[in-house]
């Protein structure tokens, strides 16, 4: 692959659904990921890029999956099957703390958490595609969980509504290997611009950093 | 215009911007919607709408603006002139009298309020179309505020999205009685299927009432 | 109103429905559009922007209404009355002379036409959206037919999802001079960001022009 | 699975891509599908379930690729691989036969031709979503090409749009057995409400053939 440049003006990191429930020991989904997120350092790569990204003055945004509300859906005639199991899992409940977000993931002042999302994709049905056209965003770094369902889903969707787009392998992770691989290596390849490991993007986040250069005086 | 017929099974109320500071004694903005509210009786109008649909198990749906938090609008590029206002005047703002439901149009359970809208139309950025494609509706009936702003840009992606609409001139109001007349007579008679009076539409409601027969037996 | 900016590179023309069946003579509906057009010179004014946006290397986009085909409707169970008018009067026929661009108004290659959209938003089931993220556009001037349709539709849709807006006021037109002032003074405020004359924008799009230095040698 | 139910009132099928580029001898891409498509039988079960569904009077939607044109993305700042792929290799290119429609799947007066897809899903940037409201329709049975790119975001974004999908898995096909494996697998079972074989689906579309019962009369 060509080496994919970035304009910091127009590029964007998208953090997906880092909630309790998914990436921390104790979460209600975490036991299904964890053979594959701590196979590849995940959690600690997902810090990494969103450290350099604030670094580097990158805009921050979350996309976040529906924490789960009694009589969500009880009122619905259709539902796909990954929202069945929301429902009877409860996942992300709200007002619990698995449907928090994960300390270290807090959001800071002057970044966005957009409307949360009712299947997979970050952009169906939410403000994302608003709060990155009113910031001016094209080009967009994803990390975050689960990789064959939400980031891919949020993946397509951005290359669906014109967004270039790069995925950070080993800043997510699956149940499986065979779901990561499927989403990694079978799908996003379609879809995404780039498919880089975080060593490789934050060497190029660090490269879009503002300098800040200030001459000595003499006196 | 033609008898307008409704399918309860497929017939929602949507219930647009229901908030203190729109329709309440001492909101932000009532004092600039009062004079054309009062003069057609708009809020005991939307009162006898949403009653009226309770009663018939019509579906409710709420769309609501968003509410003002601080942080909302300093990273934008572009902005438009409706939301500089709100964010200048802090309009229903998070977490004050203002930015809550009018009481008496407090949401029941079973009730749907969806994701809040940062323009005028409640479907723009947000979940309304989902959550009525999920219920199965496909016409719709519509109060609320304001008529020539957010009541008319949500009738008109309710049509360009395929809806069936009927607004209920009533039971909305306006700044000034020109624009009350733009919304109701210039434009919405475009994209609305029918524009009845509140009476009209509680007798057509009351027709939808699900009919609970128990017939006594003998003894 | 303070001076607004442009910047060449995120700025478009957005040309509204340059139908013969509108705005040409023997067009079907410009009987209804004539008083309004040649009032304020639309026609006239709308090719001066266009060719200014040329000479600047503007990109220019063209949202053009659905084309009547037999068919389209027959199988509708919801159809709104714009449509149903559409539908009655075969508007902008498919394979009729009603139905192509005007000829002055005619695409030059790199242009770009989008897909028909179907009640009056040429944002609405179409790539437009698409199209602009393409291009990298963010800022939009629109002028075409009609103006409380089609384009305060078009104008409010693109408020909604974000974009920078300027209406040319004198290269729209209505049926009406009620229906002209409801667009243009009523709700457009609200929505665009300018609203201006032809002679306004065509000194501001020169402004934009490229420059093309080219210094004399001496011999 | 459970058994999956459907009525007729509101289900269609959705046949997408079917260009001879994809399905045809002879056409660009047919040799990538050739032996997947005819391991599983792909090209008569998708007739199958086309005249099964025409047979019931179950309406039918095409979902088609953006078919290429000179001109169409040398303007693009952003482009998805799969984009860059379809230009390079002049997918469905206009005026030729491979962007044509295979003969045996040619649409009957009624179906419906939706806009062209510009990336995979058939529901982004076109006009799918209202045409299927606009027939009243919740449930789609999905056939066509290809597996793990078009139709599963066309199944990804049916359900984010809250429809029911039912996919035919022996009536669609794939570069190879592993990207075929990802989509009805993988990622398909937590989007689509049923995934089941032609011969299955024909059985349950044949259930909903509208009952003509002529009675003889006595002479």
């Amino acid at each position: 692959m060509a080496i994919h440049g970035y304009d910091p003006e127009i590029t964007a990191l998208l953090v997906i659904d880092p909630y309790n429930d998914f990436i921390s020991e104790g979460g209600k989904i975490w036991p299904r990921l964890q053979a594959v997120a701590e196979a590849n350092g995940c959690v600690p790569h997902m810090l990494q890029v969103l450290t350099a990204a604030r670094n580097s003055r990158i805009r921050v945004f979350y996309a976040m999956h529906h924490r789960y509300r009694p009589g969500d859906y009880e009122g619905w005639k259709y539902i796909a099957p990954i929202q069945k199991a929301a429902w009877k899992r409860k996942s992300f409940e709200f007002g619990t703390w698995g449907g928090e977000i994960r300390a270290e993931f807090q959001p800071l002042p002057g970044e966005t958490i957009v409307a949360e999302h009712w299947c997979s994709s970050g952009f169906a049905n939410t403000d994302l595609d608003l709060e990155l056209k009113k910031h001016g965003i094209h080009q967009l770094i994803v990390i975050g969980l689960v990789a064959h369902t939400c980031v891919e889903a949020t993946v397509r969707y951005a290359a669906e509504l014109g967004y270039d787009v790069t995925v950070v392998r080993d800043a997510t992770a699956d149940y499986t290997e065979e779901a990561m691989h499927a989403a990694l290596d079978v799908n996003m390849p379609n879809y995404a611009n780039a498919i880089v490991s975080t060593a490789e993007i934050v060497g190029s986040i660090a490269a879009m950093r503002p300098t800040l250069v200030e001459t000595a005086g003499f006196d």
